[in-house]
């Protein structure tokens, strides 16, 4: 038995950092099973950090950039959510009723491509119950212009008027945008060329954003189109992400208070 | 071949992103020789983004610790350096040679183990240079009170007088803490308990740390053990880590005022 594959599956719900450590032990065993990148556990680590420092919630302003990207989707013709391995080895089955409930296409779109990834993360998806999930047949794929990396190839994402690009390659996001894309990112780092590019820039943990997402989606459908233009119209990127980089800075003020509350020397 | 493994290899060296795209290549490498634990790309993806918070450079509080930390390894009577695998692949041949000058053994210590994982360290090091290395024979170690995790099984730290720990977990730093010992820690999170817990917590790179350590050593060997002992006594660790945090609110405030510069929309 190998320890590493013991070691967070004993983590009582008890522990402070159940949460975290569950999601942590998904991404190891979703390497292992070749969903996951390599380099995908160390993206899970940055976006630890930040969450960290977000304080481990679904900011408000989090919840305004859910909110617009809700009604982005349902005003969209042709929506596409791409995913990637974390995404799938996070939250496949909340991802799969996003989908559905946004009607909303699933495209796999990798960075790191190895073989037998997309098939891994395929079955994956429909394990969770996906019935129609793009992106797996080459013959079917077209190559973006402006793009380098293997992200490059799209099957339904070339036509598309929105894409949703949860934990996506600031090359990328640029690249779509610049393709004329409505982009919606859900990105922890408000830094990141993705949150910076995008229309709408969720700054959450994916793992909170995609349940919040369905639950807004449910309420959001019941309003029209002119009353969906308003929240997108309203809603106000930039400002949204120094908001957000206030919530951070407001963080470790707090944090800097008390850190030493809880030390006995 | 595996495009995981080219990806990190064809960054070219002018890549903005290209010394810390080289290390997150040696971590993976190391993964694939059992030197880092799974879970160790994780905590590298965090360390990243700490660093990133504090503008990748070693900071003036940082020099501040570095020094005092030196200083205290140089008047220790029984110092030791606790390595892990993180460390061991990071930066192999500047840890020996800090382990040389200053003089203070090496002590491997995991807290995931895995078979094959102590010996691929222990190989690690010894390439790069050591000819001593503790903590490999379970024979010569004992168990540390007070401490659950694998990391309790100790060798030369038993009767340390400071211990060096780069990388490590709160719970042991805690425990190391209250057997009386000096402890000098090595992490990018100014809030973790290893932080908060340590004499003197140097809140940098340990990429940086160590050749860091290295020079300053140098110098600090030049000077008689008083001037060592005011060095130490003059560094106050809590209000270094307020500093640290202070560093951090005014680089996100920067980034604030300056976030949509290269954005052309």
């Amino acid at each position: 038995m190998n320890p590493n594959e013991t070691q967070d599956h004993s983590v009582p719900k008890s522990h402070p950092r159940y949460e975290s450590l569950k999601f942590r032990h998904r991404i190891i065993e979703g390497m292992k099973k070749l969903v996951v990148a390599e380099a995908g556990l160390i993206a899970h680590g940055r976006g630890e950090c930040f969450d960290y420092i977000l304080g481990e919630k679904t900011t408000q302003a989090a919840k305004n950039a859910i909110k617009a990207a809700v009604a982005a989707l349902l005003l969209a013709q042709k929506p596409v959510i791409s995913v990637n391995g974390n995404v799938a080895a996070l939250i496949p089955e909340q991802l799969v009723i996003l989908s559905k409930t946004v009607n909303a296409p699933l495209e796999i779109n990798l960075f790191y491509q190895k073989e037998g990834r997309i098939k891994a993360i395929k079955e994956v998806l429909q394990k969770a119950g996906a019935t129609e999930i793009y992106g797996v047949d080459p013959k079917k794929m077209i190559e973006l212009n402006g793009l380098e990396s293997n992200r490059r190839k799209v099957e339904l994402i070339a036509q598309a008027d929105l894409v949703m690009v949860p934990l996506e390659d600031g090359d990328r996001t640029e690249a779509l945008k610049k393709l004329n894309k409505i982009i919606i990112a859900v990105d922890l780092n408000p830094l990141s060329r993705t949150s910076l590019w995008a229309d709408i820039t969720i700054v959450d943990n994916i793992v909170r954003t995609i349940p919040e997402m369905i639950t807004t989606a449910k309420e959001l459908k019941k309003i029209n189109d002119s009353q969906l233009e308003t929240i997108v119209k309203n809603f106000d990127n930039k400002k949204n992400l120094q908001t957000t980089l206030d919530l951070v800075i407001e963080y470790i003020e707090n944090q800097k208070e008390h850190m030493f509350d809880s030390i006995e020397f």
